[in-house]
């Protein structure tokens, strides 16, 4: 009965306009694949975006949040959740997320990628920066991947997916 | 587009019969409501009985989990956050819902109810337990309710939800 | 090599003249005896003077913080564990101590007993409230002890901690 | 009267011979300095050698746990927090710390750096990883520094707590 949960993390004020564009694509494709998209909640960049996307395809969106209340939520978030725990609540995201997806890059993401993957969790980067990617894969070959389309990062979500069987 | 998100807190493995039967009801009328249920997500008493009577009404169940992975989770949760926070999930509990129902008496859900007042959170206990109540009435008169059925829980959530103001 | 530590858990702003008095004694008698203090941290009621009585008499006192910098910190702290937590960090309090202390009464201080006793810590409540007594007496008779002055809180302290054998 | 607290981070089971060197080397000096050491607490790596290295030279050790128990933990700790939040943990520890250090790299490690980083706490980094270095450099020029000894690491620390006026 459990629902599939696929996270997207990314840069908030940082994101570029391609990381926004791939964040929305993403949340369109998880919305029309019927997962349960996550991220950290927050009304700005890759978060915000993502959710949007979702929304605007009609799916089902999980903001983990750092405060104790709504402010600066996105308006795309269904479903808040108020850990109160600042960024240590980064830590919910990628435990909560069957497969978690990182598309850009900025401090929070640097962490869930590395927490992510100190968790077993698989992580597919949708990033254009070869030192994360040399420093990353240099500490943990399994579970990692790079990729360079929302397209590709969702078709490898598929395929991870029917892997775990769940 | 926030969803409203209603917690029934109560004893796991300490449940009586008459906690189940309440907590069963308890899930559907919130499923019937239209709104989330949120509980700690343990395939055990309250939080399991909740859960089933929410799904066997159609609802949307959401478990906040004390461990890493979805051992010991109740069959009846939708989306599961797994925290690995073991009790300190408890803040998030009441934190994460609009208005927060005990529902039996534990070592936990007297954890819950005073971190949700302490929160500032309403809380509607539907517990029989003359010293629990003198012991909260005590400590906060605002936002602390005891009731005796299912129906007046639910009656007392639709009243408190219209002066929040969702 | 791992230090005793013991924790006094207790009201801030409601705090009244006796629990302060009863919390700056136990600070004395525990820095006497020389085991750690832990506290919540912040510079009011219990939390505070049990922090000055502690440094009064040359002890060493830990504050679990529920921010994130010192802001509010009870200027007798000498180590500030920075959780930005918020009232989850309570749970951190009572795995913490090895013996959890409850002077007086407060919602968090409710939290803290439910929460020490749940994950089976020996808790000692200098607290003259009858319901608090009946309503934990009932839901968990071991590991919970009643007494009236802060000298029989230390020398019950003594006896437990022999009996764990640390 | 709060103690200057400097964290130590880095790979547990994955050190190298070097990062154990240099870790008790830190150990030593900090404790030589008077500052109390922080760390993972863990029994293994760069936590276990920086704690015999303090405890060596006189030092004050406090170990940030996992789990809600001692299991594991290394036996030149001092005091023992217990937060039974698994790698959430990771943001306590570098949130508490005053200066991070980071000796040699891992997942946890690259997580604490990017956690300490985005908490806007200084950190300093004993690692010869070009990688490592190049991305974090591009994500946050400020209070970062790569050096390349244990004695520069602590002349380092001296000139920043001296301009945080503690």
């Amino acid at each position: 009965m459990r629902k599939t949960i696929v996270g997207v993390m990314g840069p908030g004020e940082q994101a570029t306009p391609q990381d926004l564009k791939y964040a929305y694509e993403l949340g369109q494709f998880i919305a029309r694949e019927g997962w349960i998209l996550l991220t950290g909640g927050r009304q700005v960049g890759v978060m915000d975006a993502a959710n949007r996307g979702a929304k605007a395809t009609g799916g089902l969106t999980v903001g983990i949040l750092p405060g104790k209340d709504t402010v600066g939520m996105s308006e795309s978030v269904d479903i808040a959740i108020l850990t109160d725990m600042g960024n240590a609540r980064n830590n919910i995201n990628v435990l909560t997320s069957d497969v978690v997806i990182a598309c850009g890059i900025g401090l929070g993401t640097v962490s869930e990628i590395a927490l992510a993957l100190k968790n077993e969790k698989t992580v597919i980067c949708l990033i254009k920066n070869s030192e994360c990617q040399a420093l990353f894969t240099n500490l943990n070959p399994k579970n990692l991947f790079f990729v360079n389309t929302p397209q590709e990062v969702i078709h490898l979500v598929k395929k991870i997916l029917l892997s775990i069987q769940k």
